[in-house]
């Protein structure tokens, strides 16, 4: 079975946890087993969104996971670079793996969110999903459903 | 079957959707029919968050629900209360319903919890479920656990 990883940034973002349940979701009716790494405050954050598991069975410490990490070790990758600390890991991440991957930038600001877009397209060749987005998630959710339909045969 | 109202606030907190979530999962588990109501955007971060509504079925504009609220349309009122307009809501709702109500109030700053909480209590006999949270849901999960236990056998 094909695998993916979520990589989730800090918690401060009301859309971050919502839409990682949604891409989780997607991509598992894209036929991947879904693993999400994240911080503890944006773990115990998915956590109580899916108290049942019905979207999220493997759940794993963003630094466990860094320190197991392999080329391939995931066929894809998808995560959210919307502060420094998660552009950082998501082109760490990124550069290890070496597969298709999704970065979902966003920002309330827009020069921080043309920033951030820069960092992730000057190091990365990954796809950015991108929109100047707080708490109003249908914006990113489009366009991610896009890159999905697009990455995803 | 009895019915349980979960009254979201504004979206800018990133534990709302999680914690609203959790509680139609807890209150489910105790026999109740559990309807959401919110704000557009509160809403539409609800559904992203459970995309194949596991745990949320009945969704509800919260303008929409109160102009058709009577004394006792609902059996139990759970409210996020973290903001003016939340806590006008929350004490607008109460006071209709007229039914066992807890009260979620969050916020960093102590001094405009402390306001929120006082705003509750001085206007409704609601329980209040309270921390000085932000991103890290686990204490008021482990209050709300507690106050849902004791207010519903």
């Amino acid at each position: 079975m094909k695998k993916a990883l979520i990589l989730l940034g800090c918690p401060e973002s009301p859309s971050q946890t919502p839409l990682a349940v949604y891409a989780a979701y997607q991509l598992k009716k894209k036929g991947f087993e879904v693993t999400i790494a994240g911080t503890p405050s944006a773990m115990k954050l998915m956590e109580i969104s899916d108290p049942e598991e019905h979207y999220l069975t493997c759940k794993i410490d963003i630094d466990s996971c860094l320190v197991a990490l392999d080329e391939g070790s995931y066929d894809f990758l998808l995560g959210f670079a919307h502060k420094d600390a998660a552009v950082s890991y998501f082109v760490t991440f990124y550069h290890i793996l070496q597969v298709p991957s999704i970065a979902m930038v966003f920002e309330k600001d827009p020069q921080l969110l043309e920033e951030f877009e820069n960092q992730v397209e000057e190091s990365t060749g990954a796809k950015i999903v991108s929109a100047r987005a707080y708490h109003n998630p249908t914006p990113l959710r489009v366009k991610l459903d896009r890159a999905i339909e697009e990455m995803v045969i």
